[in-house]
């Protein structure tokens, strides 16, 4: 039944499809279905003790500043916890260059809302993620993909997709969702001295960056930029690279707590736009994620996450390479929640989730991660959120249903 | 120092200018200066011991569940208890026509990004909510105004703005920011008979609705329209109205919770654009305000706001009556939060402005509430936030700073 509304939506509600995200976290309810779809966090690491100490405390000590209307910039003791924070990392701004948003899907969505006109062209990463196609596509972008293999965006092919002059880039550098690959330090050197020569700027999505299981700790690109600039340091940078992150997965989703990284002008645009938006994020969810986070017990928190998702990736690597069939390939994430299968070409993964769902195991297909088509034979699997018997599990009942798909397309030999 | 962003900007952060309500809520934080600027309510009267316990209740029962991601369309025990809270006003609806916002600024903003094409005419009420017009402005709206007087918007220059073919409406019924007036049952009538005749939409926002002091309460504009269209109950309304309220005046406003009640097509619509803007609005403020709201409390505790904001504007209203000279005449409004005050043409309220914060009182100008112009001897006052004695004091001074200024422009009469 249709309204007197429907007659009126705006022209930028006319591509947003049917969400692949939003249906399939529906299908993750079902109590005996193994979900590798979703992307979320272990709830079993969640600080449960600590929000319940923090809260009592903000409240106790707060609890007029933290239930009242604050500034739209976000609360200024965890702003300055980032700015040290990120300080260890390289990324040496003041507390001007940073915003508080509602989680980092919102800081994509008035990055959206700030740069782009109806018809503006955003590169991105083929596969890349699919929040961030929903906030752009809402302002009626368009997109100039380039691919990426084990060590992420494939850069030489990225001068013929500057040339066409996009508006900006959208890069994932670390554990990327929805492949898990992280962009090469080479490759990081080779991007930054692209886009300054093209003169594109850069949106730096960078939600797992903490999460890294092995290896050495690469430098954002907003790090690398600052450098190439010759900007460090004092007076804010002035630079070519928006970073965003989140507190999703190193905190709680649930709170929905996000931040970009910005040139000072670019902060205040930002700003704006935010109090049109929302007025602020919750002042009570800054403050308790401030008593819970600073101090230290981030860092610990953090490690003990990395420690069981190390495992479970590497749990699932494993059973991976028990089960699956001959001309199945998948990625190996150093760090993150994702990884990448790559079934051969005869099975299209949304028929096969299908199958799977009949066998009580999800996973994302990935086409949808693919803004400008392709990826049939693609799927997304997360690898934090279920249990190590599930992984197992999950992963022994997805290879029977890839199994069965490929009996259906082998040939069959006719012997009369 | 501008950077290479800044060329990039979209055509809709253009028309943005500088935000007044932003720059004023700077002002009120000079700890001496008394301030009727903000829309700030009463902090002393927040549930600070219920919160607590609720925190407590939340992360004991459920803490993976609050602290997890989940779904776009918002907790649904709170969202069952807003079905119950407004079937009690004869608002009679389903779960699925609501939709939990992050405050009812992201109501207006999601409205705004569903409908608005860049150039679409908005109707607004003149003066009407500076925050509305900053979201619809972000979509690039353009106006069309109705006048309002004690009883509210002025239904009688209503049609001849209807024939311009705006693309909505929006309506604040209940003692209306800034204004604090009502629009009376009459007008009530006549209005979404109008709306009916034109097929224009209402977007109807009440945030106010439950601080009514005296008087009888309204039927709104959302029952007016069922009632006309004669589907109220069962199967949901198809209605011409939107509604939106939020929990930030009768709660708190730091939890930053708003909700929508509009068609089920509708709501579905407003679901895929939230996801894009921020997947969710915080689970735990979510779980916490409805473990503090339901049962009863929220029901008290609103009675005990409207005995205190009934005593404070009834003691602004004494003290404006012996204090402000003659030619400054007010609003004397039945709820809510703010009075609206004029004074003669002779005074621009943004040049008193200056003298009152000399004064060291401050309040809002009016012109900025008005989106075609206009309404510069206004000013909006705020009584929900000061205290009795900066109530008193802050008066006294603003006369003070009124009289000056009348003095300045008093004539001259020449003896010689």
């Amino acid at each position: 039944m249709t309204t007197p509304w429907a007659q009126r939506y705006a022209l930028r509600t006319h591509n947003m499809g049917s969400s692949a995200i939003r249906e399939l976290l529906k299908l993750t309810q079902q109590p005996d279905l193994i979900s590798f779809a979703g992307g979320l966090p272990a709830p079993e690491l969640f600080p449960i003790e600590e929000m319940k100490a923090a809260c009592d405390v903000v409240l106790s000590e707060a609890g007029a500043q933290a239930l009242q209307y604050s500034t739209t910039e976000g609360y200024a003791p965890l702003r300055e916890m980032l700015v040290r924070h990120m300080a260890r990392y390289g990324i040496k701004v003041e507390l001007d260059n940073i915003v508080i948003t509602s989680g980092s899907q919102q800081a994509l969505d008035l990055i959206g809302k700030m740069l782009i006109n109806a018809g503006d062209t955003i590169l991105t990463e083929t596969p890349s993620y699919l929040g961030a196609l929903q906030a752009f596509t809402a302002y009626q972008a368009q997109y100039v993909t380039v691919p990426i293999d084990d060590d992420g965006l494939q850069v030489a092919q990225l001068e013929a997709a500057l040339r066409t002059g996009p508006k900006f880039m959208y890069i994932l550098p670390n554990f990327q969702n929805p492949a898990g690959v992280t962009l090469s330090l080479t490759r990081r050197y080779d991007l930054i001295a692209l886009a300054e020569e093209y003169g594109i700027p850069i949106v730096e999505d960078d939600p797992y960056g903490q999460l890294r299981f092995e290896g050495e700790h690469l430098k954002p690109l907003v790090v690398l930029d600052s450098e190439y600039e010759g900007c460090t340091g004092a007076g804010g940078y002035t630079g070519n690279v928006i970073y965003t992150s989140t507190f999703s997965k190193t905190l709680a989703p649930g709170l929905r707590l996000g931040w970009i990284v910005a040139p000072k002008d670019v902060v205040s645009k930002i700003v704006q736009m935010k109090q049109g938006t929302d007025l602020q994020t919750s002042t009570f969810d800054q403050m308790v994620a401030y008593e819970v986070a600073h101090g230290g017990f981030l860092d610990q928190h953090v490690r003990r996450i990395r420690e069981v998702y190390r495992g479970r990736r590497d749990l699932m690597l494993k059973t991976m390479e028990e089960s699956f069939p001959a001309g199945v390939s998948w990625t190996r994430p150093q760090g993150g929640l994702f990884l990448w299968v790559t079934t051969p070409e005869s099975i299209n993964t949304v028929d096969l989730l299908k199958d799977a769902i009949q066998q009580k195991v999800a996973f994302v297909p990935g086409h949808s991660f693919h803004p400008t088509g392709g990826g049939h034979n693609t799927m997304r699997l997360n690898f934090s959120n279920a249990t190590e018997e599930q992984i197992v599990e999950g992963i022994r009942r997805l290879s029977v249903a890839i199994k069965q798909r490929l009996a259906q397309h082998a040939p069959v030999f006719s012997v009369n």
